[in-house]
């Protein structure tokens, strides 16, 4: 039992901290100058998710925004890597990457989450962890146009049944009924589209 | 297909982002001004990581570094809640704290992680995971400093059989081999520890 009065700042009472640390969200949307929070870009593949959240995360940045990407399918090869498409393991894709996007938020970041989504459900688990500062925005393509555009290969593989439990060919997509905002990529140009969704980023990231 | 010209943005060309968007490490960087990555701290229950990482985010944060926490503690009662506390189940959770860790490090943060993390092992696997700029750090106080510390009063309920195979009582610590830095709390106050931990960082994160 050696403990000096030196070393009292190591006792029990200098060690209360069980979350955050000392520096909190507060503190660090006041030195980053914006709200943090979750945008959450649900859809089809192909709608364009990835694409408008690069743009605007590009945008944002050359803003000195802290602002961050989080992608479903860099998720599934990281983090998520051991989670396979069954209802159970899409849950818990949700659940996890839910978490991440709330310690991020609560880091001071934007972030911007791409994940098809599909389903209510798994919408409603991803926005009861997150909480605060959570927006849900529905980037909509007519399914014709997302197999048209087909970016990985993905409905060709699904139609050929290459793939089972595609979302739009043997798995359905559950339109948010009330969301945030709706970006139409089917009838608008990526510079159109993200226009539109960093006035909304901006309105709603202000201190 | 009622593709327009306009829409040609969001054809497949431009969608070829798997991972981390548009703005990449190097570039949150520069605009931080100090490079990003892991220090890792390992040691026992009451050894002072906790507060050591506290004070450490407090004095760099206010020098404008972007630093975070990431704390075993609070992993489990978010992402990892899922989780006990058999090997398996220890490993997981230090797999997907690695990851975790790894994704705060590539979003240009320094992170100081603060996790038990008592076998070999284990710490090979986050190490894996984070590659780039990981430092292990020995966080170590004599055991007896611990028990008289117990600032979750944890050691108190492993003496008394209602915590089994608490690391320290009924489950050994391997000390790392080769640790980049070793801070010794049985023998120094809070100030000087965090300060040598500091100039660690100083030195190793500089652009």
């Amino acid at each position: 039992m050696s403990v000096s009065k030196d070393s009292a700042a190591f006792a029990p009472q200098a060690n209360i901290y069980p979350h955050d640390g000392w520096v909190d969200r507060t503190m660090r949307n006041q030195l980053a100058g914006h709200k943090s929070g979750v945008v959450w870009l649900t859809g089809l593949s192909g709608a364009g998710k990835s694409t408008l959240a690069n743009h605007v995360e590009q945008y944002l940045f050359e803003k000195n925004y802290l602002v961050t990407i989080l992608d479903g399918d860099a998720m599934r090869d990281g983090l998520n890597a051991d989670l396979d498409f069954s209802p159970e393991s899409r849950k818990e894709n949700l659940r996890r990457s839910g978490e991440v996007a709330a310690m991020l938020a609560s880091r001071g970041f934007i972030v911007l989450a791409s994940f098809v989504s599909p389903f209510t459900e798994g919408r409603q688990i991803v926005q009861d962890i997150i909480g605060d500062n959570f927006h849900l925005v529905h980037v909509h393509a007519e399914i014709d146009d997302c197999i048209n555009r087909d970016p990985k290969g993905l409905y060709k593989k699904a139609m050929s049944g290459e793939i089972k439990n595609f979302t739009g060919v043997g798995q359905s997509y559950e339109p948010p009924e009330s969301p945030d905002l709706v970006v139409n990529t089917s009838n608008t140009d990526i510079s159109t589209a993200s226009d539109y969704l960093t006035r909304f980023i901006e309105r709603n990231f202000r201190l």
